[in-house]
């Protein structure tokens, strides 16, 4: 496995799948990530959001973590996610996380009351000192109830730990100004929400993203084309792809990557109740897009 | 102790104590609960938004829910928070507070991806339906990433669990909605973000909120001229109590009501972090006004 | 007639007539103008929210100022509405509807581009220091891409000119910070958003509407009532005339209002298109509402 | 001139030249325009939001086109803009636009009570079908109070006089969306909020944007390499220029383009009070992007 400093590709953002009591179901995530490995994908991550990580306590996000450092047995990164509202807890579930074997931390800050930048900075700076392993800095400004300013993003890049920032607005410009801001400190990796091609073009390093579980090997296949910098024939392949992001926009995206799956014989239960399930108009939808990709 | 279905009155919501190294300071607590008591409060919340409910886990509620009970001796209702992202979390944390001898539920849905409005009834009818005691809905659009519309709380206001609201919006016609709406079925309490005479005068039937920690002998007496229908009387109060409800409106409401506290003599530690204690100049302001309405 | 910076009562917020080319209406606006002063209320305000002062070039208003002018005859003030996005523009408003005869100017800012706090404090002094006029601020969060904060208002409210302030967001605890703040400088009045007998509890002086087109009498009752300090009796009427503001939030305000006239027999024409007319269910709501308190 | 409906390429938005009474200054856009065409840009937009359309009255707005008009003399093609909150005024612009010699609309839709989707289509049809002038839908969620939806674009573009959407949101994958789901019938122009060369990847025609005034060739050698297919070459220039776009999203839009053709020379006085010009250090910062891009 390389260094997990220069990872580039195709990271998909693991479902947890879930018994109808509300257990982890530990076999059904060791055998997607044992396809989804098969299939060429560089990394994985546990405990996104597509990973209903705010739907899980500590004890059954240790059996994610575990199941999946297990199942990927080396053969490519896990980049586990440390999500929390107090420093202390992400603090516990860093140094977790590193003890059961993940080879990255995905740092997501939650909030109930408003935090300031000094205080977001103080959150991220304390989960990269809790152990050694990279930290991504994760944002996703359309869930969470904080936001990482281009400040804040710039000031924690100096810290030798933190190597990658993964953005889920829908922004695009702003991954550029993160790039032209941290002057090479910092890759950029997309998410579900940015045109993939795109972010390649302007300097990203791939995409940490839950519709790569439902088309591993198209995704690692537009990931190749940018690689080689073919653009125009990366862009046919992503214009196609695209129909996949759009459908899971509309709905929920643990349920429409959940829905997805079983279509695909993995079967990963529902979303952590009182999410829904996708109803039978809704699959058929996803259905849809994914025989288009040829992913069904 | 009267029914709680006919509670009416002033109901701290209590912060919850905390030591530096994130336990919870169950001493401070029940010395807190004590002296609300003492002043005249009509019942104690513990596990609201002031509580910090959203930075502890299921052990460190379960101390509070232990402390507050045993502080409260029977004397007044303690309605205790349940707070979850999962109907499962909320059921298990009902039935523990219920376990433990809280008298009422203080319901509140937490969510990261959106939930619809069956979702959102579906909810909050397994938390009424986990227990016999009854339940205040809790609604703040400002913090929550959910909101119960009109329909919702008209809908959840046929369960015979279901027996009050408490929203925290800054909107006071929606209080008047929902009290013409439901026709009796259900309850209105105001928030902090409301102005409480007013809410009484439209029929309200008393406060939940964090301010009447620091101010309980002076709320009880605004409530008091408002049970006599002596509005002029109330109001003249009124307006000079509006400067505490300002005064937290700017700063974290945690440490507001922290911070107040200990100039008050009662040491009940910091906001979770990275949520930061009030600077010296924000404390200045909290003691200004606690002095004006003669609370120091 | 009284001065007007001694007003108190009920002033409705006039529609704008319009033929079906767009043409300023003005019998029609003369014939509700003189009905609604038999009716008893205490001013008429034209140009607000409700007068589609946002769908109306510098001629038609001036059309509007000055029909209203001449049917009011110097019975009770005209407080004319000036709104625009440049300085340049809200002057020559201003100084014409002062040379037309208005008594007041309802002072509101439009804007495309942010404003800082400075440039929307200059704007508003710009236009108290063009006529001797007394100035209405008017503030509407909802539909202004511009806001008037507590700060900006404490410093207006020291300007000779401005003597009142309208507030249209639905935060009543808002009005009581101003009130506080401002120490008696400039007077408060409510919008339909607001419950207007708690309003006036907290010291309001009446309040600027759209829906006191519609229910003119008993909007003069409600705040005899409360000016009597008969409380109880205020908030029952108040109750009752609360699903009149409630039908109105639902809909687009100038077709609620002109839609309710037209069953009253005032008929206004069409609100400005790309508006709509209410659709014959939601003129239904309209019908039921006003039957319900005597309005038809 | 190529048929505007074949249109590809750079095409910068206008400021309007103000003099310190509010007059347009003729003379100054003449020269302005004059300037950019030699400097080979596509085409010209007057009246687009950088041309502060939401400031200006009809007859302003008239001097502005007639002058952009002579000005380009035919060489390229002049986009007019048309903003209105009514259809009524939409039509009279258009139309007006038509007859000075306006090659193609950019139309706008503003709002104050909200308008649902069919009043927003409405509104766009009646534009287009008030000339024959090839239409280019314009949306900025960002300032105005309507939005057009993909369903509305969807259906909008099926008009034969609907041709180009410009996009000013900052979601870049909203343009993908637009493309795909429109099947070729509209063609999709960015803002200075998208990276253009990325949208130039995806499919995206050029880009109409204010920051193109200042560094028009710069923006012309872009795009010449987008349409060569020379993406990486592209990417290195486009890294570079996307300075420029990040200091113009800092400040005022019309300030900022303001301000930096006075320092290359082209005085075009100060957006129109109470908005403000630039302060020294803002300018500053103007200076040092458009040196460093060449363009000083």
């Amino acid at each position: 496995m390389t260094d997990i400093r220069n990872l580039r590709g195709v990271v998909p953002y693991l479902p947890t799948p879930l018994t109808s009591d509300g257990a982890v179901d530990e076999g059904a995530l060791r055998r997607l990530v044992d396809h989804l490995i098969g299939e060429g994908v560089h990394g994985v991550t546990p405990l996104g959001s597509t990973g209903e990580f705010a739907y899980l306590d500590f004890a059954a996000k240790e059996r994610v973590v575990i199941a999946t450092v297990e199942a990927a047995a080396g053969r490519v990164p896990v980049i586990a996610g440390v999500a929390a509202t107090t420093t202390w807890d992400a603090i516990r579930q860093a140094r977790r996380w590193a003890e059961l074997g993940a080879d990255g931390i995905l740092a997501v800050m939650e909030a109930y009351f408003p935090v300031n930048e000094d205080g977001v900075v103080a959150y991220f700076t304390a989960v990269a000192d809790a152990t050694d392993l990279p930290v991504t800095l994760y944002t996703n400004p359309n869930f969470q109830r904080s936001d990482l300013s281009l400040d804040a993003i710039d000031r924690l890049s100096h810290h030798p730990n933190i190597v990658f920032v993964k953005d889920a607005s829908t922004n695009t410009g702003r991954l550029l100004s993160m790039l032209n801001r941290t002057e090479g400190r910092i890759g950029v990796f997309a998410a579900s929400s940015h045109i993939t091609a795109a972010v390649m073009l302007i300097g990203g390093r791939g995409w940490l993203a839950g519709p790569s579980c439902l088309i591993p090997r198209q995704s690692v296949r537009l990931f190749e084309l940018c690689e080689a910098r073919q653009w125009d024939a990366a862009m046919e392949l992503q214009r196609e792809l695209w129909a996949v992001n759009q459908a899971f926009a509309r709905f929920n995206l643990a349920g429409a990557v959940k829905a997805g799956l079983k279509l695909q014989g993995f079967d990963c239960g529902d979303p952590a109740p009182p999410q829904r399930a996708l109803g039978p108009d809704e699959v058929a939808v996803v259905r849809r897009v994914l025989e288009r990709v040829g992913a069904l």
